[in-house]
């Protein structure tokens, strides 16, 4: 593999920053420092003027992912390479058994479809049901794969949501393994009682969706869920969190000295719920779940995260077309949910975070791959450090860049960020040592991406 | 029926209070002024230096209730006899339809027992499952017997309890009859694990009752169903509130601008958990749902108590003898939950509330009468006015009592307040213009007590 | 004095409402009953269809008050008579002292002046200054006056507030005499800063006096108030609350068990700054302080009040003419604070209050005036009842009105509500028997309003 | 300079933790890895099974400082080498010029005084004044020295202490430099009211120091500082944070998106109150301020610490004799505040918190060490990391010690944590290379330390 080495640009990490260079060779880091020397054969990246962030970890993602009735429209391969596009270099997807499957017949099913993935990535394991077969293959998925982050749903009860008898149970084989379990926090009964009263009255379309599940439902399973994990004595964290009562949840249980993490997404700090106006039925591209927030959460959410208050932000990346939302154009609760991501994030964090100084430059290292390397024991990931994987981003300062659907990588004709004009340009991503993205040029390769787990 | 006269006493209302004399016939107040006229035969009393307040309403009671294999120690003759001994002269039940059972077949039970009460009384329905028979039989309770107050239980699951999807459709049927709803808030299912986890560690002893339900598991109850009641927008109330984490709840809802309403009992301001520590099975006498907190939550409820934030005080007065307990020697999951109450609710918010400055003479008035009358549109009652029933309790604020199983009309052999020093005597209690205690004397007739709602 | 009778209407009291005939003589309720015999020469009022309500209290009025070097444009002839015209039959106005000057001295000023009000009145001591003359003043004014009720300012430091030294030792005296602290709370030198800062930048605008006071300045001055109360556990009031921060300062120190009063105005809950986007200093008339908050604050506020949180409504009337506000035409900080409201706050509350079904007719009562008259000792105001003041409002549900500076009777040019339009219409109103508004009529005497403080 | 290697332990770093040799040479890092060389000459310490930690930073001490009529009984020579003996390398002291005095006369003393220590050093200057001079020479002795950390004292009026407006003034500067502040916050006007009034009820030992303090006036001072930081937009710092009421105000800033730092103080997290009910006034051993606090708020700051909430522990070293404290026999205002700390920081924070599993090793060292370099721009400290300052502590995780005045190195006959059994063993200290502490023996150089800002 080629020797490379970055100069002159101002190293960020999410406990300090210094101007030096790095070299790597064989996937790996393998000195920093001011002058380093440059054997003959190194490939020169001349980051001067430049910040050199560890390569983005986007710790939620379901790329090819079978969801009602149809599959996200990225698989493996061009999910990646969207990420790649825009600095993320390690992604952790979820293996989601279905309700009585075998969490081991559901794992190898995406360990066979990651392999095509063109960076590197690991796995968390959904729990959609309960008793001692997913006791047991906890615990092997655990020894086995070092799978050792699951997570739960409190919304789509009667699919892949669990019921809190359930949850109790899991907690409590999570407790005794020493895993986390992360959740989805919706009230899901609540949620059907309001689908079924919206749609009797005919309200039908994309906009009703959020209205069928308001914040206040999120906040309530978010305190369920704590209040649970509080009695089993298990640390646990919050996906995708997205509005105000569920931050308070989050903040009064930290206030009684209970140990958590808090993921958000980039859609719930810079979108409002205006976009369920939009004509066409293009409100379908927002519908996901949890849905976007009306005005004032989103402010909520930028202060959690300026005061240390969220560990990670992830994008929840699963992408539909506008041919697959169709299928819901008389029914909201038919519309599959979920939008892309995955290549937006690193660049809008950026200039919304970092630009407008809400974040400083190590926090933003903190929120998009630090935190998520600790957090799911990605070894390796998540600093630039001597050792570590060559996993990088640079980015420039002084260049911008706009979100268009036309041009981005997401195999999806919609970006709900359509127009966003940014701050900052990522000018390079390097993963594990390879250069594939360099000033606008992207180049993969399919299937080099590693899983990050054992395997057996 | 004898004309009777108080004459000299100090008159307190919820909204006010004055000297003046206070007239009854036929059960009702006819006539209050200073100075009124005394017909020949009219029995009077003098109630120089006393206060004269509206007789209590108990709108928490259990009488004769079959629960956990036995049946509460007092009937509706022995408990309303006791309720006259304390100045209480209402009381509000529960009708409790077995899971599947008819409520019509429940009211029609309990309608039967009640007919022994010595004072009046009215209902509320428990609704222990869900479904089209029970929305219509609400329906008809609502209308054949004015009963408009229903509540739930959200512990005690697989039995009296109801999980999330049927409450969700009874706060709907509420929402469409215009009716109350009220919930005993705990989280059952992680009780039930509590309890089985506790068990197997050879827990078995009367305090791992308080043990396994844990305040935060009623405050996460609390918040569940005032969320669930914003959703459909129904006025609700929360009983026997005992803790921080819940009372949280309720000002986190009020907050929001929910209207709800809160009612506590004695044993939850006056007692805290170190009365599990008692010897030789005497704890037992404490086991009740929810359990005396931990020190510190007695204080929180007082500070609700003395600004407003709380309703009602009652007493879920549901008493068993140590004999009944004694099930449970070696299980405390079978000990029969609750413990008397009803004679010394009265007395002892005097004592603790006014005497000591807390509340003023009105709050008290609104704490144990005026505002159940409200609340459960009990017709005349509350209120010292003309017209308005001739329910009165007679207080000496010179006097004093003191708590003792020995002389208490409860018809078991414990006594949670034993040995409470009281200030404050109550002298008379009088009952739709009969006097039932008149300076230590007690006299009632089984029977006498009529049920406040329509009778078919 | 003539006899009258109001036959038909719906009686609303704080505590309950009843269907009766109301018989007034010498200016007292002499009766309530069904179908009240007339004497002959008794004038019959027929309120079918109608509520009657106790006659509202003002608890904040600055009737020619002299104020930032011109005189607030109502005197308690002109105010009076448009409180009337509002159904209002009480106010309490401020006796304001100089800083140094003898309360006596103020208070005999302003007794003289209100000997031209057509309504009853009383008045509140503002504590300016502090020293061993002001606390024996203090003393003197309670027992020689009756008035039991002083306020500070927080603001206006240099000329009317009071340094936290002061405020000190003044509520250190209210404890020794058992009286009521009120206070107007903002922050005032952060205030001063903020003044100092924006005109030093040009910023002149009457807009800028709302930024130089933010909610937050608010929040803390309450949050300090209070702390300081509870330190010499002395119970207060907040009045013109608007904002929450300052309702949080109160909602914590409720939770902690203090004690205190909120009252909040029409304009608080009503208005929002957008009405400082006014051009041509149209925005002037909204210039008083607290300022109109942001959106968002109103909701806040709506939501403590209907959930009981609030005590009391008043108006802060302070009115000034646009000629008057022109003073400030260059220089924001110059503007006379203040806006008339005394005519409209009944008819507001009712429809923005009742007729939304946010608060109950009863609770309508409370705040406009039974729980006024309990805070500041108003003798036989604020409930209809026998041998109470014959002070009521007659309020047609079925009716509707518009405010409009047009026709209003404030002495002012503007009307901060102008153009909302009100569900209910006021057809009586009655004070101390006298038939002030019958049917759009209005009939008032100069100096027929009775001081309700001793006159020594 | 001799040649240092540490084999065989584990380093701990705020961000990660590794096995690794460290090889330091002239005061610095100079390789960190797996068998490092070791040539000849070099020193050897093996720390196998031991944990390598950065040097503790104290920054909060009170060495030799004048205070109350006498002065601080550590110098800068005997505290620093206490500070060493405990495991700090660095402390950050406090120039405090009186009120009146220039800020570079003190500067001067205290740069002075300061030349005695035995490590590194820096120095906070106090502001106790405000106006022209203090803004100038604040820009002075940043520029001149690079002390960007200031703090102001909301309690000690009329000494050191400033009031509002002056706070104000020097934030508004503060802002404009762009530099920290600090305070210590507590509402000193009615501390001195409380003061005065116990005094003249013969309140007079030193439990009444804590009674004329209580926390909410620490609430309160701590929600006004950080609502006027807000009004400057300023980011800064609360000391010595001790209670609940304090703790809730920081979290409402944060909710509210205020960027802002708190330091506590091993005494706050582990004692309480009932320490002043020692007899023969060794209760006035814990006379500080803020004092000691009930219990109940112990626990609030641990769950504060354990949710990384709390940026810094320091430990406020102020050591006093109790000849010293004697003064104050007959009247607790006169008792010199403040208790000795320097030396039982590290190993207490050790104990309590990684020992009892409240903390990790990582966050251990971000509390000790990593957070305050970050905040006061100590340059190569807080880190174990090439070319960092070889300031170290290596910890015994198997030995234990217990805290004793007979054998501790403060310079004062009491220890306020007398008797304390602490898990760890600190077993080397090494200061800039230097070997201060090794295997119990304390070897350190007057003068060694250098101070970390600039000398003109």
């Amino acid at each position: 593999m080629t020797k490379l080495i970055i100069k002159n640009g101002e190293i960020i990490n999410a406990f300090g920053r210094k101007n030096a260079d790095i070299s790597c060779e064989d996937g790996k880091i393998t000195a920093i420092g001011k002058n380093l020397p440059v054997p003959f054969g190194t490939k020169i990246i001349d980051a001067t003027g430049q910040f050199i962030f560890p390569g983005g970890i986007d710790a939620h993602t379901h790329l090819e992912m079978p969801f009602m009735g149809t599959v996200s429209a990225d698989d493996f391969y061009t999910g990646t390479k969207a990420a790649a596009a825009g600095g993320t270099t390690t992604i952790v997807d979820f293996i989601i058994p279905n309700r009585g499957q075998s969490l081991l017949v559901a794992r190898d099913l995406w360990m066979k479809r990651a392999e095509k993935a063109v960076i590197d990535y690991s796995f968390h394991m959904a729990l959609t049901w309960a008793g001692e077969q997913v006791a047991k293959e906890m615990k092997i998925v655990l020894e086995e794969n070092s799978i050792s982050s699951f997570k739960v749903f409190l919304a789509y009860l009667g699919s892949i949501g669990v019921e809190d008898r359930e949850l109790i149970q899991l907690l409590s084989v999570g407790k005794t393994l020493g895993v986390l379990i992360t959740a989805h926090c919706e009230h899901g009964q609540m949620i059907d009682e309001n689908q079924k009263t919206l749609l009797a009255k005919g309200k039908t379309q994309p906009k009703f969706h959020a209205i069928s599940r308001p914040s206040w439902l999120e906040g309530e399973a978010t305190n369920r869920f704590l209040t649970l994990a509080r009695s089993v004595d298990l640390t646990v964290g919050i996906v995708h969190l997205t509005c105000k009562e569920a931050m308070n949840a989050v903040y009064r249980a930290r206030q009684n000295g209970q140990k958590l993490y808090v993921e958000t997404c980039p859609q719930y700090l810079l979108l409002d719920d205006s976009v369920y106006e939009k004509p066409n039925f293009e409100s379908a591209a927002y519908v996901m779940s949890p849905p976007i927030r009306p005005k004032g959460h989103q402010e909520y959410l930028w202060n959690a995260l300026m005061t240390g208050q969220i560990d990670t932000i992830a994008t929840d990346h699963c992408p539909f077309t506008q041919e697959q939302k169709k299928v819901g154009k008389d029914d909201f609760t038919k519309i599959p949910n979920g939008a892309a991501g995955i290549e937006n994030r690193m660049a809008l964090l950026y200039s919304e975070g970092v630009a407008k100084n809400r974040i400083s430059l190590e926090r933003y290292v903190h929120l998009t791959s630090f935190r998520a390397a600790q957090l799911y024991k990605l070894q390796n990931k998540g600093q630039i450090a001597v050792n570590y994987d060559a996993d990088l981003m640079i980015l420039d300062p002084a260049g911008n860049s706009t979100i268009q659907a036309a041009t981005h990588h997401h195999n999806t004709d919609r970006n709900i960020f359509e127009g966003f004009k940014l701050k900052g340009k990522i000018t390079h991503t390097i993963a594990a040592g390879r250069v594939l993205l360099e000033n606008g040029k992207l180049q993969v390769t399919r299937g080099a991406g590693r899983f990050l787990g054992k395997r057996k």
